[in-house]
């Protein structure tokens, strides 16, 4: 029933088709250095294969979720940049934004939970997720402007579906940090709970009991209708709903609706 | 004064240049079957054709707005779902998406007033107006998920245009009811309030004080502007204020505002 | 330490660095006659040049910003509309659209201090700027449509990267007043503060501590990416570092994040 792939920086434990990704870099903070980067893709491609799985649940272990680059560590080395920078073409990912738009690339819906600091590319990891669950006394901040940087790490293609521009700019020029209550008001999180691992998992719980062929047309209709024009969208909705006639997943759906199964979807 | 065109599913009245929509099927809580998807599109053409409307209400006789598809009417006959997503040209609407995208692709600003249950189809239709009023009882449902589908009735045009992703995207994949309260502060819903087709009465005469030549490009340039590229706003924002300076509607406009005439627009 | 450009109707001082703009002609409301267009524009091209400054702050002398076109001056000769409107390539922004979306070109950030009435053309002046403040009894309004006009000034570009659709639309149609809380609501307004032009010189002296090019470099990702599709992002995130990595100033804000300088930046 559960399983777990123990690279020791980025844990995967799978429970009930409910893969739970864990950044487990506690006495650091779960700071990124390349190490941890490369498991993080590592385990997104390892979902990615898996068919079976229903839903990503992203937490970390130890007091913050992330407090992001661990810059003494990647600058020890110089080629780390190029490392994280590098693409082949540049609409691709680098590794520096796979860690955040490779869970939009998911097919399932995918959650994170965040607690304490959640800054820098803790951040932009968490932006990648569809949904940005939150304790009370988190603590966020887009943080790269200290360095002289920007945002890089792909959160940007997130941000702007979720928050107004003013605010956006203002919190990226500054990196002044913010509570989780200003995050739920600027439209960055989309729930504070006391425990959000356990919230998500009842949510998880809760998309389970539709068809997976539904949740994976959804997130790739909103993905493109919040950017695309009107013609695209009609076109996608049409396409996606006759590949969705044409699969089984869909009368299971039915029946469960009608209380006529307990059948899995497959 | 006032005018009927008497399709017994939807009735359309035309009162002081103002056209009242009435979805007519109470006894069935107002639910789609084959017969209404077609009336819709009938009503939404005629007015498409009456250059003397200025504003369209769409409201609904009975207890709900609507409830969604009449499934089990709709698929006595499979063929009637290639009926409605049939499409000659993949960025076109079909029948399916026409009852909503229709009130969309009208020059006047259409209004939508809610009551009780708006679900799935009968939600994508509210959508597809310019303002949804709502009763403070309404309760609205991204429903088509429970069926194992997506919301495939050109809704997610609109929907983009006014929540943000994790909102919508929740809402769509747990196909849960919310009420008229949530819907506003999600943003579906422009207004509650106590009588709504009263309220867009009054905001329908308002409106036609205005120039149907301004209220048209308003209408067209912002649906554009929310999409599309900087230079392409502006090129549009000056090609229709030449096409308004052109016009004879300007001129009445202007004495209008200054009390020197009474005279209708054009 | 304070320079001058004493052009009558559009004032602009330079000190520590940061631009004040002041639009000057009060006994008139700053209504926009032909030479104010031209005095905003000559300023904006003034500031572009200057690359010692960092930030922009936008205000206006007497009662009110700017209660809109003066249509009597402007329309006393006809051929005034032709110089406002007229554009050699679509997407190009004319006379009466560069005044406001020439803010949104600069290189640094600007900031408009709203009080008074903000009305019609002034509305439009102050939407081109990346951060709106205004005082508590500020009044707004898009009132072209009381002319038989659409907003054509430009500011239709901002206006939809911070407020939905409907709310828009209904503020365009009807030209209603609004006041500054419901600027606040609505999305446009930024901030409103009892000192505009204190809180934004506290604003931008913040903004002076961090590197001008990572600045340049989020506004101009932001606002390409609030419009492009995922790939344009991840390209120009990543673009756009690889300039920074290569230029002084990321190294000028290392040092000063470590406390180990107090260069300026170049």
């Amino acid at each position: 029933m559960s399983e777990h792939l123990n690279n020791p920086l980025c844990q995967l434990t799978i429970k009930n088709k409910i893969a739970y990704v864990a950044l487990n870099r506690p006495q650091k903070l779960n700071a990124l250095n390349m190490s941890m980067f490369y498991a993080i893709k590592k385990v997104i491609r390892r979902i990615k294969k898996d068919r079976s799985l229903r839903v990503v649940i992203l937490h970390a272990n130890g007091d913050d979720f992330c407090s992001g680059l661990d810059i003494k560590s990647v600058m020890q080395r110089p080629v780390n940049a190029f490392k994280l920078l590098w693409k082949w073409w540049p609409g691709n990912a680098n590794l520096a934004q796979i860690v955040s738009v490779g869970w939009r690339q998911l097919k399932v819906p995918v959650v994170v939970c965040v607690h304490g600091r959640c800054w820098g590319g803790g951040l932009q990891i968490a932006l990648g997720a569809d949904f940005i669950y939150c304790t009370a006394d988190a603590s966020f901040s887009i943080m790269e402007s200290r360095w002289g940087l920007i945002p890089d790490m792909g959160g940007t293609v997130s941000l702007r579906e979720k928050v107004k521009l003013d605010n956006a700019m203002a919190l990226a020029m500054t990196a002044d940090e913010f509570s989780a209550q200003q995050a739920l008001e600027f439209g960055i999180v989309s729930k504070i709970c006391g425990d959000p691992v356990k919230e998500a998992s009842f949510f998880a719980e809760q998309l389970k009991q539709k068809s997976p062929d539904a949740l994976a047309s959804i997130k790739k209709l909103y993905h493109k209708a919040w950017h695309k024009n009107d013609g695209s969208i009609l076109a996608a909705e049409t396409w996606l709903q006759w590949k969705i006639f044409l699969g089984n997943n869909r009368k299971i759906a039915v029946k469960k609706q009608l209380g006529k199964t307990d059948e899995d979807y497959r």
